[in-house]
């Protein structure tokens, strides 16, 4: 099973009023780290559809430390607990070497641009996800 | 049982590049809804501790319907589903008077920043949240 | 000569690590109030096609004292120091009754979305701004 | 003349409803390069003076050309086009090998946290700030 890593650089504006990494910009986080996941990588597998649209269903989140700002980037380790006919749910670890900040959960639609409506996840996009699928999802 | 009301106004930035209101910044929508309800009316019942810090723990979400950018604001639902030893669970319903938007519950952590830790929640604050509790959470 | 009133709602997250609203969240309040000066009372004028598109070409601002987040909105005076052929200028305050925080200008350029590329403003356009045109600028 | 290089990453939610990097989020640019300039740069010149607090006095920015997201980081070029008793004036330009998106210039004023109040330039981060200094603005 692999894991999609991805090197998520912050923003000395992530943080809020109490200096810590603000809970809302972590799921932007995760935002950056399924973006790359699902458009950079995806279409090199053969999968354009998701590049055309999905939609986001459902996140769970738990913040298990505090981050404050630093120069050198978190890392956002992504990988799919549960591949359905319409939707797919994605798992995260916001990390660093030393610790976990965030684990948290997505579930995506893929979505029909021109339809503009929900649409089947192919047997192509099947077979790139299953390389990323685990049973377990992040231990809270 | 009451239930915190929060009109929420939106801001043309909140949309994304597909043109809706950005999945992330409905957690704003609760972060401000939260701040009044805990913030604002927590102290004018005698908890001014509240207003000293907390700490998320947790959100689930669920987006129910897309929303565009409109002049008029959305109406932010909150009451507490939860009431813990040092933990408190609020539910909340984003909509306006034809439809619900975004479903959601947050775990807070009541924290004591001089002491840098979490702490429990006082009798006085139980007595305010109590007025807020209802058994069900949003149904999904 | 007519000055726009856009009253603008703070969020917290508009606070910086420094505890006052950051320099960059006042471009934001600025939008807003040229959204609404533009998007939405000018088609009310018969100026549709600013909605259809316009440019930001240059900000000015000044910062002229700190802001910290409360639950009052400030107010965005906005108005029009220069209407050129394919240009426009609007000058603002954000202030509330005690004192200004802000005084800025940008430079707005009419775009046509469908030939993708900046157009003229109509006689009609300069009618409405000519309501708010002041020769002088905000005074820093 | 030297100038301080900072290659700044997108993210995907920097672009508007528009498809394009708003105009407020490239003063978000300007602040990582700022901060990497002065706070990351000064302390191991022996200034860390800077560190403890500064405040926007004065942005100016021109708008050249849009910029799309795109994995690939854009560069903000910073320098020094004045130094005052109690002001510096940063010049930038955020770019690619092929193109300038953005030119701007901020008025900084370094602020004593502890005394609440501007304070002026030390003799020591006069010397660091010629490093970077050059008579030219960019030009526009």
């Amino acid at each position: 099973m692999a894991r999609h890593i991805y090197s998520c650089p912050l923003r000395w504006s992530d943080m809020d009023a109490f200096g810590h990494v603000n809970n809302v910009v972590f799921l932007r986080y995760l935002e950056e780290a399924r973006i790359d996941f699902m458009f950079r990588l995806a279409p090199g597998d053969g999968s354009p559809s998701f590049a055309g649209g999905s939609v986001v269903a459902r996140h769970e989140i738990d913040y298990v430390r505090p981050l404050v700002h630093r120069h050198s980037p978190v890392t956002v380790e992504s990988w799919v607990t549960k591949i359905g006919a319409a939707s797919l749910t994605i798992a995260y670890e916001i990390k660093d070497p030393e610790q976990v900040y965030v684990r948290a959960s997505t579930v995506v639609v893929p979505y029909d641009l021109a339809a503009e409506r929900p649409r089947r996840i192919s047997a192509e996009e099947k077979l790139f996800l299953q390389e990323y699928l685990a049973e377990e999802p992040a231990a809270v």
